[in-house]
């Protein structure tokens, strides 16, 4: 879990109370002192910020204790996470200073207007002389935002800004927040259609399932960008790239793996598309109400979907039956639905994605002893499934070859790329998925993309470094 | 008008021609070499890019002249200004990197979900936690581009870009582009408000009238952030300035003097009401079918509110019979409507604004032999009326004190504000309006608009400096 992190600033009265005392009373109460600014110096008293490391849920404790000490006044206690969203965590910022008139001139009127004019004349012209070239418009309407579901769109700004950094620092590419004061599914449509022009993809976020894939679907087929709904597909590729890891440390087939997947919302759909589409022959996908079975009838129609679907098996149950004799568990819904009784009836080394946040479907101690790999969506445990390592470098890709769309074999190949960034020398149980600050996964997701988008002829334009 | 200036790159044969031949015969075709490149110097031949200014239409001119060249290859000719606009004139920055685990869990999952929460229990609090603080949306929807007319949602995008980096570079606001694709009055009034909550004001622009009136206003009623519409308050505001000024010279009051407005469009009406609220109480509205008259019946809703006014003329005519005896004349029409004896029937020390771009109402020529004072909107002649004086300053001191919305009061306050800044000592018939570098524009349009906002109670926040 995060650690918290807190700054306060205290007054201390030399006659009274030494630092090493302050020293102490943090150290008692769980917190680590990591720096210490002098506000203000004096001979009687003196002013300081300490920043002060703590465990989960420390930081009252720690500001008590500190409050006790005699001699010492507590001014203030920041909380730095609430420290760096002030003012936001995005600015816009022009490429060239307009030092005078003549430079007026040429970015604004009247010397731009030969630059409307040609793009007027030639629309495509749009991504050579606008934004539209690097710019991704990251679109939320809160309806299902992290594990706080649906906050609404001003709430869920952090989210989409803190997305925001993440492209560009990741992949420079140019990323903008907007949030959507609307829940109904015709009226996001719209309104993302109307924006379209100044973007050259759109990534949706935080939309709640069922909209989440009409929205897209539509979207994609109505709109000459790539859209890309995060919380189904970004998750999915990770989840991808790690199961191909796993299978080879535990040297089993994809088509021959029997793999049950818990949890059919917006991941869990695409996900279960996505192995198919990797050549999965044997899939239990599984919800609430039991397992979603081959020639069943249903109203989602995703749902509906995977129950044509071949490789769907026939069987019905629930999570706990169905899971016996399973080589892959992947879950995608809800903390301690099984436990390690339930894991010991799946097949010999068995792989376990227990993706839950923050309580995974299995406690992964109790997981551990039972599997081969085991993966989740926590940074506290090796193998963390992140989307992070998917959207930067796939939308590099896509704006890159001005992509149209993004389609099943650009995610599979980009799931494919993340997994081939962790060498089979480096490849162990522990580390079957890199790390979001490794600096091969946005080339190799980018490289994966463009390559699919040209084959499956969406690209309309061959980078140089394809050329 | 703008300066052409391009870059050449030029393949020299230095057996047949020389750098002198060159310089020579740029000079003759009527352009000036700026600055010289060596891109690849070689004994036999060389390559260089030289930058040449031209005089207006000259271009084509120049390059002739050096093709006409023997031993002269042209590889390349590029327009300054469509190099300015390479990949567009904005960025998105992050305001701090993601230099590890720690940082991240911070500024995304898992720490931002606490930050989430706090704007979820207090909206508010978006103001202070997001870019909502300082971040404007400039929107079109490309019906009205400068004088390019109904270009599009893609054409539009370049003075969009612009105007974002005046936002940024004047007065440090962060403005992002929003082109839309739609021209459904009821559709833009509904995409705006799906959009708003990231933003904290909504800056319309080059939107075709009179639909323009009814997304300000209606906009207007239903956010609770500030609507501007550029083309119509920005200009005004501009106008009224210079007409303050103008007076004082030619030492007359606002509230004795005829004024004769022509062109009521969207900066007309605008330029019309904020007469009316600065004291005026002899107005002339002309539109193209004549004088829309105190007690007429109109069809344009805002044409109707003119003639319900008192102020409002009842004598009916065209301008050329009502341009007889009036103090001022404001011209936001077209090019070519009047000539020097129209203006000689204006009343003595007359005061001239021919703002129709990029040919005035009246050749300004003709016209300054007749008028105490001539106001354009082109940059080659004293006094441009530039609206580029008003956004930054208004949005900033709209942001700053968190303003719901921009009253008539606000408008006048700019103006006067704006005006302020020349002083009476340099205050003269060739300087009305002060530069638009002048860096003492926006503080005091920021002053003015906070004061005025928190006079008419519109402000939901005292910036430090006003407490």
């Amino acid at each position: 879990m995060a650690q918290t992190s807190i700054i306060v600033r205290l007054e201390l009265d030399h006659a009274k109370v030494s630092f090493g005392d302050v020293a102490a009373a943090v150290s008692k109460a769980g917190g680590d002192i990591t720096s210490i600014d002098v506000i203000r110096p004096g001979k009687e008293t003196s002013i300081r910020d300490i920043t002060v490391d703590g465990g989960d849920h420390s930081e009252p404790l720690i500001v008590e204790s500190l409050k006790n000490l005699s001699g010492i006044k507590v001014i203030n206690v920041s909380d730095r996470t609430f420290l760096v969203h002030l003012g936001g965590k995005i600015v816009i910022q022009p490429t060239l200073p307009i030092r005078n008139r003549e430079d007026l001139s040429q970015v604004y009127t009247p010397g731009v207007a030969k630059v409307c004019k040609a793009i007027h004349e030639n629309p495509s012209k749009a991504y050579s002389l606008t934004i539209k070239r690097n710019t991704v418009a990251v679109i939320s309407d809160g309806t299902a935002v992290l594990g706080l579901g649906d906050i609404g769109p001003y709430a869920a700004a952090p989210v989409m800004e803190g997305k925001a950094m993440l492209f560009k620092q990741l992949a420079g590419v140019d990323a903008f927040p907007l949030c959507l004061d609307t829940r109904d599914t015709e009226e996001i449509i719209r309104t993302i259609k109307a924006v379209s022009p100044i973007f050259g993809g759109i990534n949706l976020e935080d939309i709640s399932s069922p909209r989440c894939f009409e929205i897209e679907q539509r979207l994609t087929e109505e709109l000459d960008i790539p859209i890309f709904h995060d919380d189904q597909h970004g998750t999915a590729v990770v989840v991808i790239a790690g199961l191909l890891n796993a299978l080879k440390i535990v040297n089993k087939r994809i088509n021959h793996v029997r793999i049950v997947v818990n949890g059919i919302g917006a991941a869990g759909v695409s996900i279960c598309k996505m192995l198919l589409d990797a050549g999965v022959t044997r899939l239990v996908p599984v919800d609430k109400e039991g397992a979603i079975i081959h020639g069943g009838k249903y109203e989602h129609p995703m749902w509906q979907w995977l129950a044509e679907q071949p490789q769907v098996e026939k069987e019905s149950g629930s999570l706990k039956e169905l899971i016996r004799g399973a080589d892959v568990f992947i879950g995608v819904s809800r903390g301690g639905l099984l436990n390690g009784d339930d894991i010991q009836l799946m097949n010999e080394q068995s792989i376990v994605f227990a993706l839950a946040n923050p309580e995974p479907e299995i406690n992964p101690e109790e997981a551990l002893a039972h599997v081969a790999v085991l993966a989740t969506g926590r940074s506290d445990y090796p193998n963390q499934i992140n989307n992070v390592l998917v959207f930067p470098g796939l939308f590099r890709g896509a704006l890159d070859c001005r992509a149209t769309r993004i389609n099943e074999p650009m995610k599979l190949a980009a799931a494919r790329a993340i997994a081939s960034v962790v060498s089979n020398n480096e490849l162990n149980e522990q580390y079957i998925i890199p790390s979001i600050f490794n600096d091969q996964v946005v080339p190799a997701v980018r490289k994966a993309i463009i390559e699919a988008a040209i084959l499956t002829g969406v690209a309309r334009r061959t980078p140089p470094d394809f050329r």
